[in-house]
């Protein structure tokens, strides 16, 4: 309906299963299991709540920039990112206080190229979680004409 | 040292693996198979970033009160937990405008229910994730005595 507001709703679930552990699960999703990270006071080799929400803001970024690219019918070479998060202890709360992700592409010419960089400034306002937090995030893109 | 900045550091990795999915990878743990969700031109069966971020709230607020009923030395009978998280189109960009976490927790004594319930209210300012984001946190709990 015209002027009808957009909203989607997303859910997981949530089951401790023991020490600082558990298992998430989304509906017709594999599960993950989760738990508290080693430096507060949980367990390692696990993804933990730090993790996920690091990995949410590099994969929207990620998922923004297909969206620019498939809407402009431009083909990527490839795509790969690595996402460094900060957390500190603000006002005797701990947060993130910055995230940083280098991106790398490569794509088949310089028009691409400068077609590419044209979108990565349109990412950050388009990316529906950056868009959900506090934190500042940085892009820092390596584009390659490969 | 004493009177120096707590900060700790986190690292992902993506790799785009075509379409609108990509790979997500955090050393020493199980890969994780992401995607743009459907309702934004991505596909169906995949953790998408706003499962992710939503998941990271709903385990950031178990682990936060794992920490303090550990501190207090409290045992819970069970944990689990349902979150549920509204998108909306807000000033032409799509954000989290509200997430919701039904928890409910299995104790052993009345006594019991009422430290968690006192230890309830801490948790939504502890929370390292709700810090970190701008959306509204709404814990809805259950403690049963069982």
């Amino acid at each position: 309906m015209k002027g009808e507001p957009v909203k989607y709703t997303y859910n997981t679930r949530l089951e401790w299963t023991g020490e600082k552990k558990g298992i998430l699960k989304c509906k017709g999703k594999p599960d993950i299991v989760t738990a508290c990270p080693p430096e507060f006071g949980g367990h390692p080799g696990v993804w933990s709540p730090e993790d996920l929400f690091l990995a949410s803001v590099e994969v929207c970024t990620m998922t923004t920039l297909l969206w620019f690219t498939s809407k402009e019918d431009l083909t990527l070479k490839s795509y790969e990112s690595a996402a460094i998060g900060n957390v500190e202890l603000v006002g005797g709360v701990f947060q993130f206080s910055s995230i940083t992700i280098k991106v790398k592409i490569n794509v088949l010419s310089e028009g691409d190229r400068l077609r590419v960089e044209k979108i990565l400034k349109k990412v950050k306002h388009a990316c529906l979680i950056t868009n959900s937090i506090d934190t500042n995030v940085c892009i820092e893109p390596e584009i390659i004409v490969d």
